[in-house]
């Protein structure tokens, strides 16, 4: 039954999202004896898988609910995905930002016709703030994880990229609030269900691992890891597909994050975001045996600031 | 006859090079309401287009060549794609770099057991220091351009571009010494008679462009350009070509390339160096009408040293 709400959203976004392409790498293959395929979800609209679950959603709605509009607060990729779906579909969007979010995100929020309203950047500021609008406005509240919808829509990555390839070993996918891994779990487990799945997490925001070792939630709080999509906690829907689906849970330090991201700039020419480099900064630490293993790796996003390297740039030229 | 050399060297490579895929951006197609196709020789093996043209050009060697080894000077993708094709083939290769050689070029070319002798940063020491290794060593010299089987390896990055798209409208690609934009302009000509072949140089390195309208070679000497895989001059052969294939020549500033560049990483996602953003560059600057049109585009490469952003993100992580 869950396995079929994700062939259903494939099927419902197929039309608007992007196939994103499936990568692999000669050098890392051969350095780590195994086969990697890389779902490049940073080529995804938006530059994140956010899109599916986004568009799923909000396609979902009742035109009642379309009639009244939406509203989500997050200061990266969900609003960016929710605008941007929200606009597709002719349906009001309202993005609730921190002041300090970056300024390419909310540019590109902007740039999808979406309202931002801004914040102090605090959790509280930002649930305050929206609790607010809603009561105003009556807007529709598009949670970035606590949503079936969000979760069936995350996992068309990895129903895609199993479609595609075959059979895999072992799919491995970041978790932030546990949306991405809760569908790339429930995909694998329908198309292949003796593949291992593991879940990747930066060790300064580890709520995942300890709320699984505990048997309860424990939420991250202001977790300050540079993978700046994984900040956010589990919650009960994540936390219950987890422990039922997800094989394991590893974590990664901050400089194995930026080496795995340096790596997918240099030797595989992508720009993947800190977050999407997470779980193969877990391969490349060789936290996992995966040798002569069929492995499918979620590249989340690619949304990152790259204008401090462009000024570098630009003073070259003076 | 010269169409039938990329033919054939499109088959001689096609089990060792990458079929590298071909990218759109719907953002810019709306924009500039056209229809760009990218082929993105960034993700070509060695991180450039060169792969294409060294491979068949050492491929063709007779076996008694083979045995001798092969030579060549360059600080950049040349050198790297000589360095890998040899180690494929089982050829001894030599490499001449200059010694100010970007770190990641050399370490690159030495990763591919080619054996590198530094040299003094002029062109004149470059040349000096291989006429006398190939006297001392009898190697057989491999020109990155004034070559027909290299200009026929160039040639297929065009020619898998539109067996796979079909009929365009028009071609675009970078000019250097020529061999990109002389394989370009036959496979394309081979392919779709009627399609424009557009030619971009960096203003700081237009010796295409003035050689053109002289009627002769113009050399450039010592370009300062960004774009440094651009900065050498034309040859008789890519000259004769170049004036017989080529439809117009536009010319790009630095700025312009940078944003390009900037509109590639930000937008598309992929590292493409400034070599490479320069074709992009002449279309975001309007330079060329292309409105209703379908439109190939070659990505030359990928290879761009990213050490100076990670050094920044590694800072913030102290």
């Amino acid at each position: 039954m869950l396995f079929r709400g994700i062939e259903e959203a494939y099927y419902r976004i197929s039309n608007v999202a992007n196939k994103t392409p499936i990568m692999t790498s000669r050098t890392l293959d051969r350095l780590l004896k195994l086969k990697i395929f890389f779902k490049c979800e940073n080529f995804q609209r938006g530059g994140a898988f956010k899109f599916r679950g986004a568009y799923n959603t909000l396609s979902l709605l009742s035109e009642k609910q379309k009639k009244k509009g939406v509203i989500t607060h997050s200061s990266g990729n969900h609003s960016q995905a929710i605008a941007l779906s929200a606009s597709l579909l002719g349906i009001k969007a309202t993005i609730v930002m921190p002041k300090g979010a970056p300024i390419n995100k909310i540019n590109a929020t902007k740039s999808y016709n979406a309202k931002v309203v801004f914040c102090d950047n605090t959790l509280e500021a930002r649930i305050n703030t929206t609790e607010g609008i809603i009561k105003e406005e009556n807007l529709i509240l598009i949670h970035p994880y606590d949503n079936d919808n969000i979760i069936n829509g995350a996992g068309t990555a990895a129903y895609e990229l199993i479609k595609e390839i075959g059979l895999l070993d072992i799919v491995i996918a970041s978790i932030g609030g546990g949306g991405l891994i809760s569908g790339t779990a429930l995909a694998t487990k329908g198309l292949c269900p003796y593949a291992r799945i593991i879940g990747v997490e930066p060790s300064l925001a580890d709520d995942a691992f300890r709320s699984l070792k505990a048997g309860h939630i424990i939420p991250s709080t202001y977790p300050k890891t540079i993978a700046d999509g994984l900040r956010t906690s589990l919650c009960e829907r994540t936390f219950n597909i987890i422990r039922t689906y997800v094989d394991e849970i590893i974590t990664v330090s901050e400089i194995e994050i930026v080496n795995a991201m340096k790596f997918l700039w240099e030797r595989m020419k992508i720009i993947v975001e800190p977050s999407g480099a997470v779980p193969l900064a877990a391969i490349l630490s060789k936290k996992i045996v995966l040798e002569n293993k069929k492995v499918g790796v979620i590249l989340s996003g690619g949304n990152i600031d790259v204008e401090p390297f462009f000024q570098l740039l630009e003073k070259k030229l003076e």
